[in-house]
């Protein structure tokens, strides 16, 4: 049947009977890529009905569709013109995982990060009234979403607008992991007494509010849609789906299905062997250090699994760990909280949703000089490569913040190393940045447990002529290239370790030019405001050439690491010729 | 009475009739202080029964109060040994305008953002949790900070942490201005009923809730807050206050006595004249484009006066006037929506308050490049000098955000040009950064409405030797120095307006190093990750010289501008001796 669905048009003609066989093959066809794939397995499986429901009531894209995170549109995608990139095996990665404007014009927004959905419905409506039109706003947010303050101002924003909005809450009972905070109360009531219950955030606000018992029933789903459809006021549908619904094993462990790699289809085992990462290594570093301090809590906004925090170790972590739902700027006031009365909280979490706290980090952290640990994952070209979850804009966003001190270790060793000093520190709050790709061991790195002495770069190496700064991940790559240009051209480098990345030594910096014409700096992140420039800037007056690696500001979708880094010169070889060039240009 | 409380054990000894003659004495001493030295008159009138009867109760230190924004602390601190500060004129300024715990033990952090007091406060609770102590932990809210999404999120972990929190709700029904969305149908509805109706969101997710109707009356006060006292279990208790109570005109003009400079207290007359400013010309020139633009919306985030938009203003606009309540990152959401949607925003936000948008920029708006418009207000150092209101951040923080073009006008010309060209572009976000100090005119300025050809540098006066980039509020000085560089060193040097500070203007800078040895930049704003650095890196392989004037990173609280300018060496006759011995040394 999917084949003469070419857009929402064709999906109008059928009978709702014929629409339940379509949702059968459907879903067939979503678990057939993505145990070939990989990518959102629960989320999508949920919304089946749903989506083809809506297709099947509005009229996208004159009727507009946001989808929360967006990591649960491909029965969207399948739906408006773009099933080939679910059946066809070479054509799998023509879509993104996520709604993408220049792919559709079905598809709003290019939107990865939690509880936006609402805000930026709420935009297009207001849009709409300005200029008068009559189109349907829709907005579909998970019930995992909802902890996130943006879902919250969104839905207190729609209400002041007062116009034609409708919102899809779509109830599986799970976030990334289970849920965790207040809201979830109602919405269990709310499912208890089938939507009956007097006391209901939603009608509070003033909301008009349905409930949906079954979110897998199509008529259901389609009587209501259309009894909203063209409303002039904002609707608010709480729909309970099934998170993995028909795929047994992902029904059984919604969590372990939320997203996952390729695998096999019958037995859910999986296709990918992979390496132990710092996740893990983390978790099991964390999960020993509580059960010898009472004092520490290990605090996640809804993504244990970034610390492989399973639930065996959350269980046995009991009161020392908190989820606090998706809600990553609550996460650091709460930290810099438990801190200020003298608890030690640790905080791991993606670089990528760092972003949404550079006020929390400012204000209710830095300003405090309240001494939290916070542990940043995938903040390198070796992160995540979809563009709306990037780690490459932590470094510049961290920069211009006083009083907290962000540490840049090298290998594995450094990290642990750091992290038992980070968890002593009593006077400031620590960021530790893990590095990228794989982990990286070095039995020789000498642990001190202390970093006290603020902004002091390392030397590893001393040389002469150019001096190499590497940054995290790419300090293994400086190495290499001071072996090689010893070897191959006999100069001896500088090599430098910085260690500390949220400040510069400015006495081995005031140092460099009185035996070195050039100083390189690489770092896994944008140039524009990064570590490297505040050197560029402080040597400015000198008389060394300064170099600075890094991608420039940009949104890369999708890339492969190698090549971005390439692109960008920032490869062994390259490196070597733009030094070697350089030196003997000074020579000259 | 109040020379006889040097600390909250004092106030004990009192009998609750002698707590409301203190009432009326702390009402008349922050009167005359007000009206001496201006500061938040509304908040704080508001506050001075429920502030004494939480003294009276509970044992701070001991017991830990948390204030939202901390802007209504003034009888907290009268209470705690600081009333000096508020009687006697010489000591006016000992204290700052929000809670400080360098000032005293009995404030836990310093706050001036809204919206993190119950993020907060559910830290303290649960880092007290851990240690096994037993201390109560009061956050105290105002109704217009329940609008922001951190608010709504620190209520939703204070419910999943469950023990002692109590969260007290002032609510004198206003934000700074009247507030806006959803939720205060509820408190509304909660006030109409005394705290009765069903339907109460905050019983809705968890909380014990208690109402008093009249937050100016001691004894219901006394009798809640010791119920609650030691309570096992969140509460919230809400209650009615009246915002500038006391003071006839304050009550009578809620908006205008939320802050205010000083003033006649019989009377209300102001004492300040103050001269017309960019936010009145801004208000100016937005009120009339809405005429003229039906598709034109003005949206702020609880803060209209930053461009004077006073009540006549906003009725006017009607429609195209939104105040989304205090939540920065919905406005950018959905303003971003607006644009998608083909309307036009424009959303003017003290630069401050920006911070709290990193992520929403990047990924709601910038990801998506949606043409909305953005003023930037206070971004200097000639804006708020309060610690947790500084307008020193925002260079660096949009720094290495993509797609977003962002302009620094260096006169009240080219401000309305940039403007008038903002509103006509449709393919990206354009932020422009309002200059800071006093309204500089520069009728030679010729208007292109034209900033079309991003990143290309306005060359003012080509010359050789030194190259002068002076940003936005700086252009000025730079014009200065290069005049008196002219006249008294027979130096012409070349005087650039960047206009861009998103990207620099690649071409003009690689002629740079043909006839100058030294380029200064001065930005008003940190040095790091700032503008200056990004010319200093992409110069750093030149034999250019290069200087990045700027405020280096820190929290500088309370400073004069002047100082904290001179401390940096930014002033003409520093930056002038610095480009001769500099230029000499080159000489050499």
């Amino acid at each position: 049947m999917l084949e003469n669905i070419k857009n929402p048009n064709d999906l109008k003609k059928l009978e709702i009977e014929q629409l339940s066989l379509l949702s059968n093959e459907i879903r067939q066809v979503l678990i057939d890529k993505l145990s070939n794939h990989g990518g959102h397995i629960g989320p999508n499986l949920a919304m089946v009905e749903i989506t083809i429901a809506l297709h099947y009531v509005f009229n996208s894209p004159y009727d507009k569709f946001v989808f929360d995170v967006s990591h649960q549109s491909y029965v969207h995608k399948i739906l408006t013109g773009r099933s080939e990139a679910f059946t066809d095996e070479s054509k799998y990665d023509n879509v993104s995982g996520y709604t993408n404007p220049s792919e559709s014009e079905h598809d709003l927004f290019e939107i990865g990060h939690t509880s936006t959905s609402l805000s930026l419905a709420c935009g297009l409506a207001k849009g709409r009234d300005l200029q008068n039109e009559n189109y349907n706003v829709v907005a579909l947010i998970g019930d995992g979403s909802l902890s996130g303050g943006e879902a919250y101002e969104g839905l207190n924003n729609i209400i002041e607008n007062n116009s034609n909005t409708i919102v899809i809450l779509n109830d599986n009972q799970m976030s990334i992991a289970e849920n965790h905070g207040g809201i979830y109360k109602n919405l269990q009531k709310l499912r208890e007494t089938k939507g009956e219950c007097e006391n209901n955030v939603f009608t509070a606000i003033g909301f008009d509010y349905y409930f949906i018992e079954d979110g897998h029933d199509l008529n259901s789903l389609i009587e209501i849609f259309k009894k909203v459809k063209n409303c002039k006021k904002p609707v608010l549908i709480h729909i309970c789906t099934i998170k993995g619904k028909g795929l047994n094993f992902a029904e059984h462990d919604k969590e372990k299905w939320h997203w996952n790699f390729p695998f096999d289809k019958n037995t859910g085992e999986s296709k990918i062997n992979l390496d132990i990462d710092y996740n893990e290594l983390t978790g099991q570093y964390i999960s020993e250090k509580l059960k010898s301090n009472s004092n520490l809590v290990a605090v996640t906004s809804a993504t244990p699994s970034v610390f492989a925090f399973n639930k065996d170790r959350r269980e046995q972590a009991g009161k020392q760990f908190v989820d606090v739902g998706i809600c990553e700027e609550h996460a650091i006031a709460f930290i810099s909280g438990i801190a200020k009365a003298g608890a030690k909280p640790i905080y791991p979490v993606y670089s990528s949703f760092l972003q949404r706290t550079y006020d929390q980090l400012s204000q209710d952290l830095a300003l405090n000089k309240n001494p939290a640990v916070i542990i940043v994952f995938a903040g390198s070209v070796y992160g995540l490569n979809d563009v709306t979850h990037l780690g490459l804009f932590d470094i510049s966003l961290l920069n211009s913040i006083p009083n907290i001190v962000t540490l840049a270790p090298t290998c594995k060793e450094e990290y642990f190393d750091m992290l038992e000093y980070s968890l002593k520190e009593t006077s400031f709050p620590i960021i530790i940045r893990v590095p990228g790709g794989k982990v990286l061991s070095n039995p020789n790195y000498k642990c001190t447990g202390d970093y006290s002495n603020i902004n002091k770069f390392k030397i590893e190496k001393e040389g002469s002529k150019v001096a190499l700064i590497g940054i995290g991940t790419f300090f293994n790559l400086c190495e290499k290239i001071a072996n090689e240009l010893v070897t191959n051209y006999k100069i001896k480098p500088t090599l430098i370790n910085p260690q500390f990345i949220s400040g510069i030594d400015k006495d081995l910096l005031r140092d460099i030019p009185k035996n070195h014409s050039l100083l390189i700096t690489i770092e896994d992140g944008i140039i524009d405001g990064g570590f490297g420039q505040n050197i560029a800037s402080f040597l400015g007056m000198s008389n060394v050439k300064v170099k600075n690696y890094g991608i420039p500001k940009s949104f890369p979708d999708r890339f492969i690491a190698e090549n971005l880094l390439e692109e960008n010169g920032i490869s062994k070889k390259q490196i070597i010729d733009f030094i070697i060039k350089n030196l003997q240009i000074k020579n000259d």
